[in-house]
């Protein structure tokens, strides 16, 4: 089985963006207005249409087969008005990932996009991912360690408390967290390049550093995506800050908490990231469809079939396979629940 | 001949610092404070002895000739006080550099810091990068893309208007610059790994996306420090994105403009860098004695001793020669004359 743990439901229908263009109407009256929840009116018709030419049709063409799937992460705005616009949206935006779930769970199997909201308590999320756990059987979770959507001046870094009822939440249900910002409202960072990629490396960098938060939380497990942003090419880097900083050797402080996932999208950067990275800490993904749509001109294939690249690289089986499912499995173990049901 | 293309002065003795507390100090009485300039009264003696046993053991240690040395970047500081703060600072870091080059000019050659401040015009950094062009004999520039030191809250992206009259300078005097941010005061960032990667990924991300900048300034030269940030590793997301945003193709868009140095502190890093950037676009630098100083355990060797990667590297003896020598005089013409007066 080919476990595709990074993929983002954006191709939903039109009515999703009218709801969210609702809010920031009503927003733009008052931005303390406390939303009504209200309705998404979205037939299973419109769902099975956004799927079954999209997601459906290139798991099959790339031979993958179940993929851990979440809101539109450019989509979640953290930083759009108060703390019940993101309630609300965040609710809708994973009950429509459940209903896709129930309608294609050989194919999907879901992770909860979190309320965060400037200023707010994490308390709204963790109440989130209880509920899409619990009711959904949701196996993981979207954290945005920058819900200022680009300015870094709002949550703190992710060893502090604040974040710790959710890591204490995340433990208690056995879920592990993906590091994902959300769109850049700020014009110098760029949402799927810049800011996605500075947003990974800054996550990493904060928990690297970190004395405290996985002795704190030894269970706790997080994936940063995007390979990582810029940590496996700056390798030697890392490891030496490390060894200045008087931390523990890189591979040490990875080893049970942290991932890296293969949304790298050429054979020379996985390449790099298989002959560093060790192999227990890398898990499969494509964010696929994503950021980068197109067919690479060097290859005739999409830039973002990431598995024809683990496909191609010169490690052994037993290491892909480590890679496209294995690993996949200890780090989001809910997931056994949903695989026995559904195959 | 092998030219170090980034090198900064960070060996200063406690004078230097001294004088940044008392600009702190009068800052914190009022900052909007007119600083007088002062004096920072250290000798001959003192700055001979803080490169002898420094940077001049180590450029003769490891075999490189000439370095490009500019004041110390984390140190810059461009978001403390007021103009008249950075513009004092910055002429005193720039005229230390000038004294040690006129010391030791068989060995550094200098690179201008320049008196950014939040909120304040560009012209007095124009003016600054005159002066040192002009009359001490400096060949390149750093500029820092955010003043604001880590909130990216101040100055516009590169190809913003904003930063012309600069660019103008630039290409009058056939200077290059050399993006480079200085000390995060964002408590989410750390220097001399997120920030800095950050920084480079991004500023090199608003140039690529840039329709107007290079067709505006042709002759402009950008240098993108510390291996391009998370670039090269992600090549096949930037060419993707770029085909997606219908931009030129990357090597296209880099060609004339934008080069990366060689800061990435292990052989699979530079291998990896080495294999996909065109060798025209890349330049020997090490940034010693930087923001990595020690031996790494699995090589014996210092982190930064760059040198050791592009000599281990599989690539021909002349594109070697290009990016220790040819390409760093191409892209800093002016650093002809100091080689011809001292050669």
């Amino acid at each position: 089985m080919i476990i595709d743990c990074h993929g983002h439901y954006t191709t939903g229908p039109k009515e999703l963006g009218d709801y969210r263009e609702q809010q920031k109407a009503e927003l733009k009256n008052d931005p303390l207005v406390a939303h009504l929840k209200g309705e998404i009116n979205i037939t299973d018709e419109q769902l099975r249409e956004s799927i079954v030419n999209n997601q459906l049709k290139l798991q099959e063409e790339r031979g993958t087969d179940l993929t851990i799937f979440s809101p539109r992460a450019s989509w979640m705005g953290h930083h759009i008005g108060n703390s019940t616009t993101s309630k609300n949206w965040t609710e809708h935006c994973n009950e429509l990932i459940h209903r896709i779930v129930e309608m294609f769970p050989k194919n999907f199997v879901g992770a909860a996009q979190l309320p965060q909201s400037p200023g707010a308590s994490i308390q709204t999320s963790v109440d989130e991912l209880e509920r899409c756990v619990k009711e959904y059987g949701f196996v993981g979770c979207n954290i945005n360690p920058d819900p200022s959507g680009g300015f870094w001046n709002d949550a703190p870094p992710l060893d502090d408390k604040y974040w710790y009822p959710l890591y204490e939440k995340m433990v208690e249900l056995n879920v592990p967290g993906m590091i994902h910002v959300s769109g850049s409202c700020n014009c110098t960072l760029h949402t799927t390049s810049s800011y996605y990629l500075g947003a990974d490396t800054t996550a990493f960098t904060q928990m690297m550093m970190s004395k405290t938060l996985f002795k704190d939380f030894p269970e706790l497990k997080i994936v940063v995506p995007h390979g990582g942003g810029a940590v496996p090419f700056h390798w030697g880097r890392f490891r030496g800050l490390c060894d200045m900083l008087e931390l523990d050797n890189l591979n040490s402080i990875i080893e049970n908490n942290i991932y890296f996932d293969t949304c790298v999208y050429h054979q020379e950067g996985i390449d790099l990231m298989l002959d560093l990275v060790p192999t227990e800490n890398i898990l499969f993904a494509s964010e696929m469809i994503g950021a980068v749509r197109g067919i690479d001109p060097l290859t005739g294939h999409f830039f973002d079939d990431t598995k024809r690249y683990i496909d191609g690289a010169k490690i052994s089986d037993e290491k892909k396979q480590m890679i496209f499912e294995g690993n996949i499995r200890k780090v989001y173990p809910r997931i056994e629940q949903h695989i026995a049901k559904h195959f």
